[in-house]
């Protein structure tokens, strides 16, 4: 059975292991710090790579950013990242097939061929996290747009510059269902900015009204951007995935999106592909 | 060669001509309002078929409404045609193929063939008219979703509900984009009811300052929306087509959607297959 070396590049972890061509982890999960130099990111890659090449038919790196439509780099800055991240040669590390792919497309890959979204024509991903990201797979492929970055979850949820996004931009999807959108949220109702995401899933443990408003805020705007995205893409399913999925009720969210569309019903559903579907995605279509 | 008859069915007018297989308009325009009863539109297509069907390789219909993934019937209610026009078996008509696209998807097919986005890998037509229609185009394919629905142009521009859009829903795309919007800009910035789009072109043309104000804003909402369109789509093109389109400024449009987002520059061009371009890319599709 054919396995690759996975690895997932984040702003804060970087992670890796092996998986097999059907999409099973076999091998033990290593996990660094993201360093802070391109040089180290770097050696990281290629110590990984050279203990473990010879045991693999290809290299599948998940990574943060937008990756080109050849699968092997990364385009422009992410953010998240070193500058110059989008430099690195990844295929110079090893004389396997070393093989790209946005993270969240990843993971919608994972989705789609192991997980939640399993059997669709038209799938939306969405990942919750401190950002929120984007893979959208149409008809049995990822859409990558004419560079590679489609599926970037920008889209204005008002038009009249209300708060900044992490992209530089106003008032993106993004600044509205992530992490750091919630915390926002809570720092606006409540004016102060010592609380925290945890305060406020803490509070709705707790029966906490406050805090269960604050959530209902977060979780309504996440259903205008899925309404939105529903009417535009027309999907089966759209999964939600990440850290911050456990804390909405995709009951709710698929109701409230269903009662409020132009297409036909969509289902809603939490990914159930794991936390390491980003290199399974990224491993099923090295090895594919 | 290969010909189509063509329709184009909408909420107003019915056109109907025949079409070469290379996108020539080779009939007469025939023209006509658009009955209130379901049997008067029955009628005319039935007319219009009986007269020309021997001429003609197949039947090519671009209509309001979402069109099924089979391309033989329309989907739910439309708004602007009598109830019960999805029912309508078209093939019935006539023994040629009879085949159906919505009217923005046929449009975007033909610009794709024959017009402003030849070539492109990815595409995005905005119709602006009364309403908004889209069509997008991916990896020579439409975007037709899990009904044939997709393309709706029905996300938000704002999460607190400020306008309420023709589709039943608060404040989407539509209703800040089309010529119904610029009369509502016109009306809140006036505070005049009887304001029509007419009377902002007209200010415009006459250097009217407040009559610019309203049409800039309402620019700048189409801006908006390209915005999140391109982060979503990353596409080559964005064409612009429809009644409204002649009014809006594509280099500005360009070049504030481009300094604004995540993806890598796109091109926003006026659509240049002309008053037809839904009979000629429903007759394209047909013939194909």
């Amino acid at each position: 059975m054919k396995k690759a070396l996975a690895f997932d590049i984040g702003g804060t972890k970087i992670y890796s292991t092996i998986i097999d061509e059907t999409g099973n982890v076999i091998g033990e999960i290593d996990k660094f710090s993201t360093p802070k130099t391109l040089d180290d990111i770097k050696k990281i890659l290629k110590n990984q790579i050279v203990k473990y090449e010879n045991d693999v038919d290809a290299i599948a790196i998940a990574t943060a950013g937008a990756v080109n439509n050849e699968n092997t780099g990364v385009i422009g800055s992410t953010g998240n990242l070193v500058q110059g991240y989008n430099t690195i040669d990844f295929q110079s590390f090893s004389n396997k097939k070393v093989f790209l792919e946005n993270d969240a497309n990843a993971a919608a890959w994972a989705e789609y061929k192991i997980g939640a979204s399993r059997g669709s024509k038209v799938s939306v991903l969405l990942t919750l996290g401190t950002g929120v990201g984007g893979g959208i797979i149409i008809n049995d492929k990822l859409l990558k747009g004419k560079s590679g970055a489609a599926g970037e979850m920008h889209f204005k949820m008002y038009a009249d510059k209300r708060r900044k996004c992490t992209c530089g931009s106003w008032d993106c999807f993004e600044i509205y269902a992530s992490g750091t959108a919630l915390k926002l949220d809570a720092e606006e109702a409540l004016g102060n900015k010592d609380v925290s995401t945890y305060d406020v899933i803490e509070g709705v443990k707790n029966g906490d009204k406050k805090m269960i408003n604050i959530l209902n805020r977060w979780q309504n705007d996440i259903i205008i951007g899925i309404k939105g995205l529903t009417n535009l893409f027309d999907p089966d399913c759209v999964i939600l995935s990440g850290s911050m999925a456990q804390f909405v009720d995709t009951k709710v969210i698929e109701s409230e999106v269903n009662s409020d569309i132009v297409t036909t019903p969509t289902s809603i559903r939490i990914a159930t592909a794991g936390n390491y579907a980003g290199m399974i995605g990224a491993a099923l279509l090295a090895l594919a």
